[in-house]
């Protein structure tokens, strides 16, 4: 039963797993119903063989394709970096349709309470490209929290004596809800940032 | 990036991982800080190696120990035999230390509407065992919802000509909350339930 114990122990350093799924999860895994034991250990290995994070961005990319395309193609802008805490998000903005340009990736946020600081981040070779490559803005996308709030005060901070505008994504309303589901906050800040209809 | 599909949806079929987490996760094993995709891939061979389901009760065993030791040891009761859906249970249930005697494992519950119905249990081990071992008393512990009612209701109607107890866990508050947080129907079934104080 040892190795039930290190299944769920490694299960529970992923991100939103807590006790009670890693031992579900390590549980439907022993039983193995439909294989999903082998084709797991098939897929983690492709993954381990075929993937890593660009050198550049951060991004999610082939072993072959580094740099990525998203840092390479002569189709997207690069003269706008957006700046998100982690490679997952660039996919989300990806998806959106939002966003055609050049990325960074800090893989996570400040977090002092934590114990994570700016060695653990992406934040020397942010400050690299900004001098390097031709931006006209950075966009930081990071989460509407304490600590999305923190990063972005200090990357402000740090291009302060630069040429470069700086933005933060708007806060607002999602779309398809309304104000009764958005809590005080997020109707201020909507109402602050109240665009012509 | 065909490999982190496959692997976003081989999590997906993970109990309580939805699309989110599984790209979560999938980037957090890609970008394998602290090792974590080495340690998974480490952990998942060991569990294929070394664990196993009882073939008798159903629970987590060691390949080597199979009946499991719940199943043979002479120092837990014979006489009672507590029915559960998921091999999980059957460690919930033993860290309660409310229970010593034998366990089976359906490994599902009764769920027409989702197509899972009796084929798929182990229901028929359980009869037979009922049969052959000489239980007194069957303990239905499945969850309270229309599916673990349809699946007591089931085994009920499949025991009725037998002289044997069939009991359900009790209903009620849980220990350490209060009414304020129960939802009426837990609150009507605690009355109804309620013992001497």
């Amino acid at each position: 039963m040892e190795s039930f114990a290190r299944l769920t122990s490694v299960l529970r350093r992923l991100p939103g797993i807590g006790r009670r799924s890693a031992e579900r999860i390590a549980t439907k895994l022993v039983r193995d119903s439909e294989g999903v034991l082998a084709d797991l250990l098939r897929a983690l290995e492709e993954v381990r063989r075929n993937l890593c994070c660009c050198v550049r961005c951060g991004s999610i990319t082939s072993v072959k394709e580094n740099p990525c395309s998203l840092c390479t193609s002569a189709e997207r802008d690069g003269k706008t970096l957006c700046v998100v805490e982690d490679p997952n998000d660039i996919q989300i903005i990806e998806r959106s349709g939002g966003f055609r340009g050049r990325y960074h990736a800090l893989m996570g946020k400040l977090s002092p309470m934590r114990g994570e600081g700016l060695e653990d981040l992406r934040l020397g070779s942010l400050l690299k490209r900004i001098e390097n490559e031709k931006f006209e803005e950075v966009i930081l996308a990071f989460s509407t929290d304490v600590e999305g709030d923190a990063t972005a005060s200090y990357i402000v901070e740090a291009l302060k004596d630069r040429r470069i505008k700086v933005t933060r994504l708007a806060f607002g309303l999602p779309v398809g809800s309304g104000l009764i589901y958005a809590d005080p906050e997020t109707v201020a800040k909507a109402i602050k940032g109240r665009q012509d209809a």
